[in-house]
């Protein structure tokens, strides 16, 4: 898989990729991620890449036609699967899409930023408009490091143990129930017996048991 | 506003604060934030945090007697209004609930990772669990990251212009109406010819109406 980030910001990027399961799994070969900085595409003066909004009002909108030239240098090389717009307005992400985007070969990822992009670069180059969640942010950044991240994590081969990723919260419509590790006791603080038993059956029963319950209690409309 | 952020990986939350927004509400003293080790507080060798999960089953989970060390140390230097623990089964991140965080002045944020925390950690200790969205991550870095960001351009003085904040999508259950910037024309493709009028009541309008038909059709649920 091969994800091209554009961006005014790619520095905000720098660390989440250079970390952790990100870092690992584009070290494995197992994606490439690509950052492009939408400043590089501009002839303006002093690099802009903003401007006022038509018909007044707070915060600035990136304007289109850096936007395009990435855009079109990007699709001169490749086909894309998709040219999603990080928006706090687009379709709101779940761990179905996440499992969906995975399987995908080729993706670019346009982060907004201040109060967002000339609404003609989405009528006319994006594919699929997606937010992290019902809050807005600085920027379309983080979200497109929250994607990242719940995409990648999907890739296989990217996590040591393949079943780790199936046993997560939402793949199965549940939360995950509670886990536990040592010490069995901390300050008075026990561990649930059963999980100290060896007998896996029951353990296995009690965890789907506490994974309805919790689901039950927090999230019915999953169940639903 | 003071956010200790407890974390595996300080190197990854490292970028997103060191630029934009949250970097320059820092360099003001509009809040301070400070990332802690939980490799600091073990006295395990290799600096051990993590153990296999009591049960068995895939994936490593974060020890209690590290993290209790690290909130007591933070605890013992001043109040906490919340410590929050992010994860996926938490209360799920809106608008709202980061306008009420953005008001708290001490708030500590637990990031899990792996396979998460031990249960007794969030009975004890937390007292707020958030989610960001219904997807899973490597770990609560960025969701943290998230909810810093959401929480924090909130803070009276951190964005340049305060209207600009309160004319985001969510503030007034809307979505927010398209935005464009020059060139009026681009290879064919206009502005709407209403925010070229200077008529500024007539926008005003247009814009309501804009953001309405927008919420009507991609998030009716905010309308009810």
């Amino acid at each position: 898989m091969r994800i091209d980030i554009i961006t005014v910001l790619p520095e905000l990027l720098e660390s989440p990729f250079a970390a952790s399961i990100l870092k690992r799994a584009i070290e494995k070969g197992l994606v490439e991620v690509h950052m492009h900085n939408i400043r590089d595409y501009t002839d303006m003066s002093y690099n802009r890449v903003d401007d006022y909004q038509f018909g007044g009002g707070a915060g600035m909108v990136l304007m289109i036609e850096p936007i395009d030239k990435c855009i079109a240098a990007l699709k001169a090389e490749r086909e894309y699967d998709e040219i999603i717009y990080m928006t706090p307005d687009g379709e709101t992400l779940n761990q179905r899409m996440a499992n969906g985007i995975s399987l995908l070969n080729n993706v670019i990822i346009l982060c907004g930023h201040y109060k967002g992009v000339d609404q003609r670069i989405r009528d006319a180059f994006i594919t699929r408009e997606i937010s992290v969640g019902d809050y807005v942010l600085s920027g379309g950044e983080l979200g497109a490091a929250i994607l990242c991240d719940a995409v990648i994590r999907l890739i296989p081969g990217v996590l040591n143990n393949e079943t780790s990723a199936l046993t997560d919260t939402f793949q199965d419509d549940l939360l995950a129930p509670p886990v536990y590790t040592r010490p069995s006791e901390y300050k008075g603080m026990k561990v649930p017996e059963i999980l100290l038993s060896g007998n896996f059956p029951k353990i296995e029963e009690w965890r789907e048991d506490q994974a309805l319950k919790r689901t039950q209690e927090r999230r019915p409309d999953l169940l639903e």
